[in-house]
């Protein structure tokens, strides 16, 4: 089981993200092209994203990203108004992405399919480029994750994450964070040497029942995909939670003992994130912390470090792997097979 | 504790719908006819909705109400990039709408504050008509709740639904929905009727550590809604999920027992919650079902029934009412105190 394609696949990750810089940086940056190139009346006013499961994770990622450095206001699409309810909305205005890496669920591919026939720029990011998805849209953006043999997605979603950042920096035209996508890939590298610690770490959440795992702006996303990653390989009752939200009410439910994941890279939502993290204190929580920074991973049980300087808006690409790690360890731990969760099919067809 | 403000607030709540048609239909019909008369080029695009804690599901409302019947992609603001991190979106073709009951809360202010300086329409829905959101946007709308003393926030919710559903309607100049609303009061009466039978039920439940919500498309909201409540109030974890993105990985969380609340009204979301009901039986969950159809109440070992013939699109309304009496039942079972829930205060000062 430590043999498992789970395991395997998070460790392709930076071998997957060296190859989608190389392989489709040209598709992006011909993509990007067009967008800057349309006339300012047929340019998109705003941005709908459309997506389930780790991909709608991967779209919260783009919905800051896109908002943050390329001036969009991006929604997450709602499908049922396109399938249920037949009402979709009007997207004229829109750029219209699905993100899917099996293309293969009607419900995205639905409201790609209604982009494009109301006349809107629609784009497919997927790991199947003759998936329904592709075929329904204009333009296509692979993956290059190979094969994924895991129910749970690993590999696919850092994949997708990084597709988003190229799109974002060659859309702006940004040299600057075109230049820092190349280190991607070793930075991952790095964070996945700490593998045999963090599989023995996660011994110590062998019976957890229940854990919130927050972040906030860029890493919203990350939190998000953590719990979802505890949910699906370990059962855990794992709920994400931006540090914003959590102190609207949710908070309640942490006492003595209860395990707070924190995903706290450096960047502007790292002192914000410090200050609730310290609020905390007085509820005693376990706290386990992915971050760079001392003065963070000194707050916690279980400290999960990441390497210094990694500019926050690619932290994502970075903070989900100690996550995935994490889950894997507690699958193990608990004597769960990583590659057949109970209930997971790769494919799941939702209308 | 029976006596508590929560449970008056719960239960004045049909007055209170009834207030908020008479006393805010004027200033909604005149939002409305300025929406409506504005040249082509200057309407809005797209809508965007900012708020946090209840008044987020609230929003959730508006996301499927104002896409479903007014043709609008709506999305759910993202506050830290007003911010932390200082980097806004575009508002220019944008209508944006600020929730909050209390119109404190400084990241909601932020969003609404530059859509303004953008140029774009700001319209707030608070409570108070004094507050900083009230003060930011060009237009107010009144929830007319009258003081809320319960943190856990009740009769604010289900009037910031109203106004939405009112606006919805009114920018429509859709009279059969405007008269329907008329009805909404005497329904919400007849559904707190249930309320001993309810408090009783929720004594089965007294050890229920961890429960899943589900409601897809108009409900989506609901389901949000009802998690909420029972997690600041109940300290359980009770996570909310589309039924759709709930199969996409976190269905593997449920075995013999687990508890399942699904908000199940009539409609066009009713068949595919109903074959989701089902395709659970297998794994024997425990259900608590809150419809107004007798094959999704017979699958469950708490039926929350609802009355029969509500339109779809104002169920949100009525469907939230059976999760609060159960929140609240909860409370009482656990020998908490509605209305000093640990961790929460009224106003809640994120940025």
């Amino acid at each position: 089981m430590a043999d498992s394609h789970l395991s395997r696949e998070i460790q392709e990750q930076p071998a997957v993200l060296q190859t989608v810089l190389e392989r489709e940086m040209e598709a992006v940056c011909s993509l990007a092209e067009q967008l800057r190139q349309r006339a300012p009346r047929a340019a998109p006013r705003y941005i709908v994203l459309a997506a389930r499961g780790s991909s709608d994770n991967a779209a919260r990622y783009g919905q800051y990203l896109l908002g943050a450095f390329n001036g969009f206001t991006a929604a997450l699409a709602t499908p049922s108004l396109y399938t249920l309810y037949r009402r979709p909305p009007s997207l004229v205005d829109a750029l219209v992405i699905g993100v899917s890496q099996s293309g293969q669920s009607p419900d995205i591919v639905s409201v790609i399919a209604e982009g494009r026939s109301q006349g809107a720029l629609t784009v497919a990011i997927t790991n199947d480029t003759n998936s329904p998805l592709a075929q329904a849209a204009q333009t296509t953006l692979n993956l290059n994750a190979g094969p994924e043999y895991s129910l749970a997605a690993t590999k696919t979603y850092t994949s997708s994450l990084m597709i988003l950042a190229m799109l974002s920096a060659a859309w702006a035209g940004d040299s600057e964070r075109l230049a820092a996508l190349q280190r991607v890939p070793q930075w991952a590298a790095a964070v996945l040497e700490d593998l045999p610690r963090v599989l023995k770490i996660a011994e110590r959440y062998r019976y957890m029942q229940a854990c919130v795992v927050t972040g906030r702006g860029f890493n919203y996303a990350t939190a998000f995909e953590i719990a979802l990653k505890l949910k699906e390989l370990t059962y855990t009752m794992a709920e994400p939670y931006s540090s914003a939200d959590f102190q609207h009410g949710p908070v309640a439910i942490v006492e003595q003992g209860f395990p707070v994941l924190a995903v706290l890279p450096e960047g502007a939502a790292a002192p914000d994130m410090l200050a609730f993290l310290k609020s905390l204190q007085a509820r005693e929580p376990e706290l386990l912390v992915i971050s760079s920074l001392d003065e963070a991973l000194a707050l916690a049980q279980s400290p999960l470090p990441l390497p210094a300087g990694i500019p926050e808006w690619l932290s994502p690409l970075l903070a989900i792997l100690p996550g995935q790690m994490f889950a894997l360890g507690l699958t193990l731990a608990r004597g769960y097979d990583p590659d057949h969760p109970r209930g997971l099919r790769k494919v799941t067809l939702t209308r």
